[in-house]
């Protein structure tokens, strides 16, 4: 492959000595080298290959640094590490150590703000653009490049609504290429594709509306267009608003012709962009497919049975129930707190409503939880998918806090199975009517049974189960992680001397057990793939002084810090909780 | 006064059997019936004096309650109240066991979402105007009714957006006053204004871009506009938008002339409107003084300070500096998100950057907090007014369950001083810099001391403090409810064996001194203004059982349901941490 000029490029002053003439070949050469890397290493493909002639304009004709470039979500970026340092680690990106897959501020000085999490460019981009009026710097730019998706979550349009009555040199620039993870939905988005289409007088313009300079549509693979169109922006004052048309996967005939797959395809051949086989038939399946499937299953016979996800139709697998029962499968976009107040509403009318939302993006929707949900005591089901840790996104991705924020909630029920057949059940019983809302979380890929589906049974709800018996030390687990348990205890070398109980219910805790436990046993170790602050240990640990028994609680999951981006499995060592780690200090009691 | 036609309302159906003449009159009685109450019983006034036409109009002209009604924030049904079988109860308002200053399903079956914080009705709404679809109601209409101030939340653009490319009969109405609690601001506000004073060309509409139906502006005092236009949006299909024109304390002259005092007036005299004088002048400050006049003391010495409100400006103090300091304060609306964020990025540029949120409204901006301020460790300096029970506001507005939502984040600071001074060091502290970016929690309303202005202190991080020294039983407490265990201790009858140690900080935990506290206590006895469940009291726990320390601990706080509107000592009664509970404790120690 030549690389003849990316070599030469260790950051964007090298960069601005080229001739413009020149940028196409380096666009070229970029998007191979992407796509060598990413073929091999996997990672976000896409949406970088997408914004090549916008990353290079960006930074060719913007003085980066010091004008401060904030990429909304992140995924786009790898174009931007390239050419800003980072091409020789390019190779390690989310992995242990490596570079992040998103832009991150204690990594380069030219990502100027951490995401990883949709929406949020516009909101930072304009604190820092305030901050720069206010120490004089009124020649600085800041600019903001967002996708559609991401501008139709209401995050940024509380972005855009503040900044439309300021003087900040803000920049937003509308990355639009009508897909997100998934295609974009939405009435903003049947507005932009009728601009796009010249359908629109511009002078009905949303944009223009929110006092903002609008221009555009302009081709964001032209670079005589994006250059003209860029100097033009930098030396106007006050918000702009640039709406630039790209492709997803632009450059790579399979990738632009299926976006959603080739979002992250894993590897593939770099020559032919064909994804390679995994020899997967024999694995068990993913916790995303226990849901989707199941709940196709579940909804077939219970026709008030409805299906919400906030833009993660794929990822979640909702979509098996979106192409089975379109009429009651819903995504709504990107747009957290909307999807729990309307399956709030919808609650109120009898429906029985399957939210499906990351546990990380949950925290997107904090407040309706609270006061929509559970205030109201409707009995919404909320599917927390990649609870726990989530492996090479990083710490912005991570499922860990959900249980520590769900159960200071009243009348929140909180289940987290340990294995697909549990998750199934849990769907199974949620269904036939619980008294209250209900957060079932589990993990971020397979589980570990190839034979889950069996005829669906009751579960018991608060009900804990004794996987093992022994006499001095009681492992008290909730979730999957009971798998790493039971792996760590079965060669431990004092079976004998140690109990194993798994909790489906952090809540309602199943104080009966619990005591049961605690009479019969010496120490605790509690064990949970999420925060030791607050989570299910510190439940545990409540509960054992507020009743004053003299046992011990040691505390396993995840410690109060921000987890890097690795493997699941670096990360739970990191965190002491891989089976090396439990059969360690199992062996110790 | 006369109540002619008021007096034989129980419910709707009363109403629509009056001629349309017969509703001024009506609507005058409505008006005087709410004056007069609410300046007796005090409550919020001017929002329901600014929508008694609508309000009647909406009863008159839909079928509630098979129509669904959804009001937004609910500040402004009290209208609705008094026409749904209410009228009887209404003096009641907001006391312990009577109504609740806002809509709740619990109440009436008029009542058809529970409000309280804003934006959610276009969301609920919507999701009963699917649900009917899909239960095959057709015919039904579902009607949220939403002011401008909350239009512009990111949430209510979410649902705007998802209901534009639906089918649902959805009708949205905007109040439009131009006045949230405190004026409304954004572009959004700007472009309304423009469009009220018909200098927007109706093509150019933002609304009808989203695909709605829109009619307006219409004059909201005017019920043969109301009427005929309600008429005709009753039988169309679809997602609906009527833009209402009303004034905000109708009705009543000064109300109208001053609507930010109005909004939520106290008592004041029904004839003339005139404003009670209370007799407060030697009373302790609001913490919300100490906070706003501290801060205007800080900035004017620190010129890197910027403070943030989202729409608070009133109720939070920050009016104070963007009085004195109009630069570097801001006001953003009603967007949480937004402002987190915002503050974040302004941090990274090395502002000094304070935003004001009650604590209950910081659960809209979750998400921002640990992923764009904690994750990237930005030393924002968050205040969140309103922590702990509030009183007559109810179980929305509570702030009882930022200890434990914020403890699980890594990275963050809890501060929750136990007095005014401690407030103010606090806040010179912070912005000295610190490491991390801190919560300091403070209460609604007045604090305890009236020479509060003293010179700045710097506080140590971490450190708690003995308040009193006893042997048996150590009283652990942090925040202002320190004041309460003070007084029950006072007068207990075995003072020598209780101790009190104030923690300041939650987080970092002073570990030396409860290490110190344990090795001399045989028991602890946790109080705080905030949820027992993953609160203050929760982490006190979990460090007896890490460490092995032989003491009981029992915990008070708020118990793990929802407490309901009242004074704030009926509920801290209702808790048990009401003084003379207190006392009750300590005495059988």
């Amino acid at each position: 492959m030549s690389e003849k000029l990316l070599q030469n490029i260790q950051n964007p002053n090298d960069l601005r000595k080229l001739h413009p003439e020149e940028l196409p070949v380096l666009a070229k050469e970029l998007r191979d080298f992407i796509i060598d890397v990413v073929s091999r290493k996997e990672g976000h493909l896409g949406a970088s290959l997408g914004v090549i002639e916008l990353t290079i304009a960006l930074h060719y004709v913007f003085n980066t640094p010091e004008d401060l470039l904030v990429w909304d979500v992140g995924h786009q970026a790898y174009g931007h590490k390239i050419l800003t340092g980072r091409k020789d680690v390019f190779h390690t990106n989310r992995q242990l150590h490596g570079i992040s897959g998103f832009p991150k501020r204690s990594e380069s000085i030219y990502d100027t703000f951490g995401v990883g999490h949709s929406s949020t460019a516009i909101s930072a981009a304009l604190g820092m653009a305030l901050a720069s009026n206010l120490k004089g710097e009124t020649e600085k730019q800041h600019i903001a490049v967002i996708g559609d998706a991401s501008i139709a979550s209401g995050m940024a349009f509380e972005g855009l609504n503040h900044a439309g009555v300021t003087d900040a040199n803000l920049l937003v620039i509308l990355n639009d290429n009508a897909i997100g993870i998934d295609p974009s939905v939405g009435a903003l988005k049947e507005y932009l594709t009728s601009v796009k289409a010249g359908k629109n007088p511009r002078e009905n313009n949303i944009i223009k509306s929110l006092n903002f300079d609008y221009s555009g549509p302009i081709d964001g693979h032209d670079f005589e267009a994006l250059l003209k169109e860029l100097n033009r922006l930098k030396h106007k004052k006050g918000p702009k608003f640039l709406h630039v048309i790209t492709t997803k996967g632009k450059g790579m005939q399979l990738a632009e012709e299926d976006q959603v797959k080739y979002h992250a395809p894993g590897k593939f051949n770099p020559e032919t962009g064909e994804i390679l086989p995994k020899s997967d038939e024999h694995l068990p399946p993913k916790f995303q497919d226990v849901f989707g499937l199941t709940l196709v299953e579940l909804a077939r016979q219970n026709e008030k049975i409805i299906g919400i996800t906030p833009a993660m139709p794929t990822g979640s697998s909702m979509k098996f129930m979106m192409d089975a029962i379109p009429e009651r499968a819903f995504d709504v976009g990107i747009a957290e707190q909307h999807a729990v107040t309307l399956s709030a509403g919808m609650a109120t009318q009898g429906m029985v409503v399957f939210c499906n939302i990351y546990s990380t993006f949950l925290q997107r929707a904090y407040d309706q939880v609270i006061h929509d949900v559970a205030l109201q005591n409707l009995p919404v089901i909320f599917c927390l998918d990649r609870a726990g840790l989530v492996g090479e996104d990083g710490a912005t991705h991570h499922g860990v806090y959900d249980i520590a924020y769900l159960n200071c909630i009243p009348n929140m029920m909180i289940c987290a199975p340990k294995d697909e057949v549990e998750l199934r059940n849990i769907l199974y019983t949620a269904q036939l009517g619980l008294p209250h809302p209900i957060a079932i979380r589990y993990p971020r890929g397979r589980g570990v049974l190839t034979n889950w589906q069996h005829p669906f049974e009751r579960l018991e709800i608060g009900k804990a189960q004794m996987l093992q018996k022994g006499t001095e030390t009681a492992v008290v687990s909730t979730g999957f992680i009971a798998h790493n348990i039971t792996a760590a205890l079965k060669d431990s070398q004092n079976p004998d001397r140690l109990s194993h109980y798994h909790f489906p219910f952090v809540k309602p805790l199943d104080t009966e057990t619990l005591t049961a436990i605690c009479k019969t046993h010496k120490h605790l170790i509690t064990v949970e793939d999420g925060t030791v602050v607050g989570g299910f240990g510190s439940l545990v640990a409540s509960f054992v002084t507020e009743n004053n028994f003299p046992v011990s609680v040691k505390k396993l999951g995840v410690p109060d810090s921000f987890i890097e981006q690795g493997t699941v499995s670096e990360q739970q060592q990191i965190c002491g909780i891989d089976v090396n780690s439990l059969r360690t200090i199992f062996s110790s009691r």
